[in-house]
């Protein structure tokens, strides 16, 4: 492992990413709350709609996706305020794609972020509006006329073609799961199920930020290896972690005879294999010096993490 | 009825007017199919994803919406090349609201457009993913950098604003199924399930032309008072349709419960009404003279269609 690499998990900088962690993820929860306040008028529907939303959208979760658009931001020299509309469309669409693939027709889950699934509570009819209000919302989010029409275009263009990939590796993840394992498949699925969101959080982030090329281009590598790594982490604790610190089920990849990097190439090698993406990750941070330790802590947390 | 009203089904303009609209169709059809070849890049995705979204967005329907939307662009001076992605990007919304709809845990229906409908083929997994897939590549089409920056933005938010107002009516249209027939309710199911979409249709139009604001809120108006009486007909059509004509299964609001204008204003007002907003409609169109008699055509079609 490169000595470039600072664990936090090891370091004397633990506690201090932990709090800096914490205090971001409260910023992005506070935003997303008067969001939702703001929606409210919106969402007067003659429905549980709101509810379902709410339940979903506002409790909760590691908030990874707005917190690395900030830092991402931050890094090229973007303030908050500059990157929070894009931080809340992301977890948005975070959110709705949750909601849909928990459904009993794709991954069939009760549990998630240690409360019932959003199906569970609400049904499912009003689970699929759910996500869709959230998918098509954050769509709102990035065209208010608060954000300069140029960089709405570029934001929609990123969200949009990075939520494609998503569910194109979405709908390989769940056909895979008939097929015998194939590296091919399992990198193709991992690749986009949840990296090129990852991926489309740094190029967001930069793109708030009015970055140059070179550095969105940098920030989208790193995004790429972090993704890796963090669906590498997600399927090892799928096979090692427990139900009580993860709050959604455990094992059930395996039962599912899910395309995973464990099932197909092993838990020793993917270990490796998600520390390799996570040196790589904290590589392409090279050209921001000093800027990007967050990021590079960020990058220690995702695979260091139980839950 | 205002005399105003030419009647396409009675009147000697019927043919020609027929002519348009299927010419009008198949420039549509063809926009569709280049943009579905021109998308299989992006598709290859080792699923039967491709497959699912050529399946419902490849095949027919009446394409209503992107019909409106290139007229309506017509009447304030627009060109087909300007309307087309506004065109493609909301017969991409509009099916994959047909796509969700048609579910087991929303609608249940087994015929759509006269075949098979998606999830009946490809499974209800793969229904979902493709009809979330066909909707965030309404805006991919949409943030496309051969559309200028101001005119993306301002179509992105009508789209999405149109479609979280179609959303919202559809979770109200599911909800008050159990519940006793309520004329506020019906009203806002209508005005949100079809009206918002139809609405949004023709503001994309007019913004795609660079209409100014009161063709825009014309057009707006005109799209409101069609959306109700389109919904009116498609009420009163599934009383009193059948199967064959229709491509989908007649009697099934009924035997849902459904909130339906006839079965809260009864059939004869029902059929009144929607005469009634088919006339404020087309007088809506006053300001464009003669320049709308197709959009007026249109509105006759709507509600004269017996499918």
């Amino acid at each position: 492992m490169s000595t470039s690499v600072s664990n936090p998990a090891t370091s004397g900088v633990q506690t201090d990413w932990q709090g800096w962690y914490a205090a971001r993820r409260s910023r992005v929860d506070q935003a997303i709350s008067e969001h939702l306040s703001a929606e409210k008028g919106r969402l007067a529907s003659h429905s549980r709609l709101p509810e379902a939303v709410q339940y979903s959208l506002g409790k909760g979760g590691k908030r990874l996706r707005p917190v690395l658009i900030l830092e991402c931001c931050h890094v090229c020299g973007g303030s908050d305020e500059a990157a929070l509309p894009a931080a809340i469309a992301m977890e948005c669409v975070h959110t709705f794609s949750l909601i849909h693939d928990d459904l009993p027709a794709m991954d069939d889950d009760d549990l998630r972020r240690g409360q019932a699934t959003n199906h569970k509570v609400f049904g499912e009819a009003l689970a699929i509006l759910a996500g869709d209000w959230l998918m098509t919302d954050a769509f709102v989010v990035l065209s208010s006329d608060k954000i300069r029409a140029e960089l709405s275009t570029k934001l929609v263009s990123a969200l949009s073609q990075g939520t494609l990939g998503m569910i194109a590796g979405q709908a390989a993840d769940v056909e895979g799961e008939s097929l015998p394992g194939s590296p091919e498949l399992v990198e193709y699925i991992h690749a986009h199920k949840t990296t090129r969101l990852l991926e489309t959080c740094c190029q967001m982030g930069a793109l708030c930020a009015n970055a140059d090329e070179q550095q969105v281009a940098a920030l989208r590598r790193f995004g790429q290896h972090l993704g890796l790594a963090f669906q590498i982490s997600d399927d090892l604790l799928d096979y090692g972690g427990s139900t009580a610190a993860l709050g959604k089920r455990v094992r059930k990849d395996a039962e599912a005879s899910k395309q995973t990097f464990p099932s197909v190439f092993g838990i020793e090698q993917s270990r490796v294999r998600a520390r390799q993406e996570t040196e790589a990750a904290v590589a392409a941070l090279g050209p921001f010096g000093e800027r990007a330790d967050r990021l590079r802590g960020l990058a220690q947390y995702v695979i260091t993490r139980d839950r």
